[in-house]
């Protein structure tokens, strides 16, 4: 039996997606800026799907550009401006390394991974222009409070507009982690950029976007024929995003029964680890967090260790998010809600998914409670 | 029937593109960066499509950054150094706008649209660091000595040595339209940097790479989880590159006989059309010239209305690039070698490819032959 507990790092096609996808690889391959006919149903096709991601995002598709995966519409997104921006801590890579590019701010979240509105307040300067906190963390699954960080935002713009101080502000979420579990309707979470990407919900790897709304001058960073409006050159991937459309639109009309599945599945894993292990610790916020994600650690213990002894049961788990997984240095997500080092090098990110079921939980259960059980025989030896 | 003839547009993905890719779909959908063996499978498989690829550049792995296509590849090329670049007027569009990223100087081409590498050499600047010309003109064919171009490089660089200028300068090529045609091996051509795209050889869209000599210091545009040895950061396109690999390697080992099959099949598609319309303008260089290319102009006539017209045949051919296609504004290749204004516009430009047969020739010159026929009594009315 394969149990497969890291949807976090990437997920499989759904066989619809490829279904939709596949018309246009070899059929309707037709340059979508060509002008015959079929090359016009392809650019049709095209604009449909990007229709039909905006009506979910509750946005328009002048809104959306189209592009290579979620990190390249972040730092599209932290091209827009210049000037100061704050971040907070535990942001992905991608944010953590295209704040580096400017004058930046990454404020500390609680011992729950969660960043209070406050903090963000306190950080903004005269000159931040843009303020980014993710959604939800990939490691943890901590969901942010970008709602109330918003109206902060929108604070913060009176408060200009009262100085006569014309500086923009904007508030952007990279949203990767959040789609199909999180209503990502751009207005409720009440943000201004938005990114996100097809591969962690069941669609096409490297497809992504970035929404920004109408206010916001896009400065392209791929320039050429002048594709997506003129902010991200290049032939459109048409298949790519016609993939994404579907794996959406499904991920959204799943979303609540979904949702709650996994989050009974999750808690169902959670209890029997929490039973047989007391010592575990459980990081992520209580309430405010990813049903499908769980985020345990056994102080003391060698994940590396505990991943490959699951791995030879069928359990597909990480130890941290994939990014860092693979450089042999700590989480600076574990670091930043202060874990022991000795606690955050034990620790698991179990990730479930639609293949999930309480079948393959408790099987994944009980391979951990054997492999882990082990382990901590090994060392206290 | 449907003859489609802007295979320099769009090609359809080969089946067996596409049959390389599906595995990595639903199945291999791991994250080449997570530790379990089915994922460090996946790397195995993305690393050794890298090194397929590498070597029918006669390059190492290690020098190619895999990225969402060609336009891309140009942008990340031109981003790699500062100072004075030189290209020519009639490069693509993604050329042209990251050249004017920078100082820079458009050196003019020839009637054929070919470059003269004496005129390369004097518009060369002791702060000229990238010289960027196209392997193949995507409108009309044309092939550039590179090779030539190559050793105007070479001089320059002893040149400064000899002067004690320690600024380095590099060729690059944007060889989109040559792969499939031309040999692409970079020592043979001479060059230090290499842009080259997948779906123009039957392979996925927004799948494109970059090569660059191990010397060159490539900046990233795309920053976060340190991929493409932190030249590109992004989950891999794992599927996408394993396909890429496999139309390349279709490609190169189809190449000579293939390029002799277009060669013989473009003449023929010539001397009807020739025989037909004495006034027929054919563009290109005569010699140095894609064997799937055809550039011909019809002087007086709107080409707009030809491309209609032969669509209801069934005979889909571009009055242009796609990219200038649909922006009603004449080609700047075509202003570039001197073609009068009602010439320009009377343009189509013919590719053959793969799906291209004696029989469909046959019967889009009969189309090309009762088309133009039409519009020219029409006109002349």
């Amino acid at each position: 039996m394969t149990v497969y507990l890291d949807h976090a790092a990437a997920t499989p096609m759904d066989p619809e997606v490829t279904k939709a996808m596949l018309p246009y690889f070899s059929d309707a391959f037709f340059n979508p800026s060509s002008p015959y006919a079929p090359a016009v149903t392809v650019r049709r096709d095209y604009d449909a799907a990007k229709v039909r991601i905006a009506a979910i995002l509750g946005a328009q598709a002048g809104e959306l550009t189209m592009t290579a995966g979620a990190t390249e519409s972040v730092n599209l997104a932290f091209a827009a401006g210049s000037g100061h921006v704050v971040t907070t801590v535990i942001e992905h890579q991608a944010v953590l390394a295209a704040a580096d590019r400017s004058d930046n701010t990454k404020v500390a979240v609680d011992a729950h991974g969660r960043v209070d509105p406050e903090v963000i307040r306190n950080a903004l300067q005269p000159d931040t222009w843009l303020v980014s906190v993710g959604l939800a963390n990939n490691e943890i699954g901590t969901v942010q409070p970008l709602a109330k960080i918003a109206e902060v935002i929108r604070q913060e713009r009176a408060k200009r507009r009262d100085e006569g101080n014309g500086q923009p502000i904007y508030l952007h979420t990279d949203a990767s982690q959040g789609v199909g579990q999180i209503d990502i309707n751009v207005a409720r979470l009440g943000v201004d950029l938005l990114t996100m990407n097809a591969a962690k919900i069941y669609g096409p790897k490297q497809v992504g976007l970035l929404y920004a709304e109408r206010g916001v001058n896009l400065t392209p960073q791929i320039v050429g024929g002048g594709q997506e409006q003129g902010r991200r050159s290049g032939t459109e991937n048409v298949a790519g995003v016609i993939g994404m459309a579907e794996a959406l639109a499904r991920a959204d009309a799943a979303r609540k029964t979904e949702t709650r599945r996994l989050f009974d599945l999750r808690n169902s894993l959670l209890s029997t680890l929490e039973a047989a292990f007391p010592e575990m610790v459980v990081s992520g916020h209580p309430k405010h967090r990813l049903s499908g994600h769980l985020h345990v650690s056994f102080p003391g213990i060698d994940a590396e260790r505990l991943v490959f002894g699951l791995e030879t049961k069928g359990v597909l788990v990480a130890t941290g998010s994939a990014c860092a997984a693979n450089k042999g240095t700590r989480s600076h997500v574990l670091t930043a809600i202060g874990l022991a080092p000795d606690v955050a090098d034990g620790s698991l990110r179990l990730s479930l998914g639609k293949s999930t079921n309480a079948d393959s939980i408790a099987y994944a259960a009980d391979a951990i409670i054997e492999v882990v059980g082990k382990e901590m025989r090994r060392v206290n030896r």
